[in-house]
């Protein structure tokens, strides 16, 4: 364990600061501040004046990024995450990680301690896209296919990025600039909530594999067709989905999820059989491997089914991502930290969702730190951290970056 | 076996009729002849005409139900269906019952048979209600709620019926003017189709037992949500619906048919774990004590997955009908007649639809004779049944009728 000491940051100074951004946007206890909307500007506007005060070059990407870099030669350390909200969202995703950084930066700056920039991406709640500005930023989404995205208004992102240049000077601030990438997140999940604990190192942002399946039998009178003459989609699904549960119980561990969310039966009357049932299946797990058997089994397990109840059976694959692992350097400073700061109450932990480091990690080391969310609640303006878990988050950051 | 002879119907002129009401309404192979609409107006008054030349007094009473009664005192032998169709209806649902019906009648006017009187029964297929006009006329639906009845578009069947005079003599035709009631009917399932069976006589009208149920969980991210940590609504309908099938094995006959017809999910995302799940159960059987007992393990099957997958439950009871047996005698002399006109292909069988004689049996000894559909199929412009098997099913009323 090094003994580099601890970037004496002031967690009262990050707390008031997230007050304040509550309010830009402010809509009750929650916070509508959409990429590029009216308070997203006055936001990002905001973090720039921060940034600026304590001597950080503030500089906006053509994407809407808003970077604040320290003076001095070499790439620094990047700390950040998105300060765009749900359309109405709450009042710490993304932001935290932002303000974290601000913090951070400030505090090194005023104590002569490393080198550290802090970044607000664009877009990470998906006006266009999702992840969309860092995703252009780490170059895993092409530049002209971001300009075609469109919101639910069909106003494009080519349109609504002219506004970058009201933020700060324009610039392209390449990946190359920073020798890693940590981001600070609520957890978004009920995990340290209902542990009571207050920190979670995160390991790997899990992966995802989903796919669409559609049962087809008969429609038919649900009086005048006797049990064994129906081909009864409803029932397709039914017993595909139990026989699924038993399937994967061998092959889960704790972190694997899976859900069966959308179910679409036609043509969906009391009094009359079932003639499709449309089903997403969508699982998540930190290995990619185990993903990949996990959708083969799905879909062996949906064949089976179909054949027995002499349904039809068409299978479309949906969205795939592979898991992202974090670095395991900073992964172990950060859990020496965690430990430190919250000694007993703190895990190694799968991000569930995904997040901007999703695509930083693809051009820079990159790993994440969770605090809890009350019950577990997010994108909804009840979503809640207690304060001296936002400060307890802010202060493993703070122990752990000078090791790095 | 009594060996009064068989009334000497003309099958070739009832499938000519059958052919030219198709045209009334037509609409490509389908009929669009709603109760009250000018195409159903049109046809009675085309039934009235065809009553009135063998001799039938024509009478519509004040429900749009039209009747044709035979000359002579004392109770005669009621025949007949409904000549209303579906929005986009098949060409021989009800209609096929009524032209047998007046088949009979005039055969029977012709060669000294027995009195035979016809009706066709108004709104049968539910543009005000379903079963409506049989049901006022057999008093099991007051008079003032049906005239409140409204159609999709808001017309009272107070404002409709008052078109009835333009069919016939507004009259009314009490029950006691007859002795008893046959139906014939398409099958609308697939039973006889499958079995290459002629003719169904039917031993009872299906009831029907049902109830919708809400299971209620709670909406998460279904990626930041543990599975131990989930209360999901889905999981909660599918252990649901396969405990069901288990639990209702030991306690069903060939005819008793159940149906999970209609489920809807909230908020129905891919990446959301389902907060709710509702679903509706039907359940239909000859027997009202298995029904009463199925409902009631429904009900505690639901109950105790609730429980088990820590769910809310909700449970509304719906639509509910008691099976209504047809008449025991007439049973007999259809049976008799069928075994007669189609030796070994035909069988004993319940309606797992409800049909006029479910009102008329309230006030008459009632039974009804079905002759197959092809591929079950009914409510559709495809509906069918060979020409010769619409011809058995005359044959054996011509036989049955004189035995009564």
């Amino acid at each position: 364990m090094s003994g580099k000491r601890r970037i004496p940051v002031k967690p009262e100074r990050m707390l008031a600061e997230l007050d304040r951004l509550r309010r830009i946007g402010g809509a009750g206890k929650g916070v509508r501040r959409p990429a590029f909307s009216d308070a997203d500007m006055e936001a990002r506007v905001w973090l720039a004046a921060r940034m600026k005060e304590v001597g950080l070059e503030t500089i906006v990407d053509p994407w809407g990024n808003l970077f604040g870099l320290p003076p001095g030669d070499g790439p620094c350390l990047l700390v950040g995450s998105h300060s765009d909200t749900q359309p109405l969202g709450g009042w710490l995703d993304g932001i935290y990680g932002v303000a974290c950084g601000l913090e951070l930066a400030r505090a090194a700056r005023e104590t002569g301690g490393p080198r550290i920039a802090c970044v607000s991406f664009q877009d990470e709640e998906g006006r266009f896209g999702g992840l969309t500005g860092s995703a252009v930023w780490a170059g895993t989404m092409a530049e002209d296919a971001a300009d075609r995205l469109t919101d639910a208004q069909g106003i494009t992102l080519a349109e609504a990025r002219r506004r970058a240049h009201e933020i700060a000077e324009v610039r392209e601030v390449p990946p190359k600039l920073f020798s890693a990438y940590v981001e600070a997140h609520i957890e978004q999940g009920p995990v340290l909530d209902r542990t009571s604990e207050m920190l979670g190192v995160v390991e790997a942002i899990v992966g995802v594999r989903s796919t669409t399946l559609v049962f087809s039998g008969e429609a038919n009178h649900a009086g005048t067709t006797p049990m064994p003459m129906r081909r009864d989609a409803v029932r397709g699904f039914y017993r595909f989905a139990n026989e699924l549960d038993a399937a994967f119980a061998p092959l889960v561990t704790e972190r694997t999820v899976w859900t069966l969310g959308r179910i679409v039966v036609e043509p969906n009357a009391p009094s009359i059989v079932p003639g499709s049932a449309t089903i997403s299946v969508q699982m998540r797990d930190p290995d990619a491997t185990r993903l990949d058997r996990l959708l083969a089994e799905a879909l062996a397990v949906a064949r089976r089914v179909a054949e027995a109840q002499k349904l039809d059976l068409s299978v479309s694959i949906g969205f795939t991502a592979d898991p992202v692992p974090m670095d395991a350097g900073i992964i172990e400073a950060l859990a020496d930290a965690a430990a430190r700061v919250a000694p007993g109450r703190w895990r190694r932990m799968p991000s569930g969702a995904l997040h901007d480091a999703t695509n930083v990690s693809r051009v820079l080391p990159s790993a994440m730190l969770f605090v809890p969310s009350i019950d577990g609640v997010s994108h909804n303006p009840d979503e809640n951290t207690k304060r001296s878990d936002l400060e307890a988050g802010l202060l493993a950051l703070a122990e752990a970056i000078p090791q790095l």
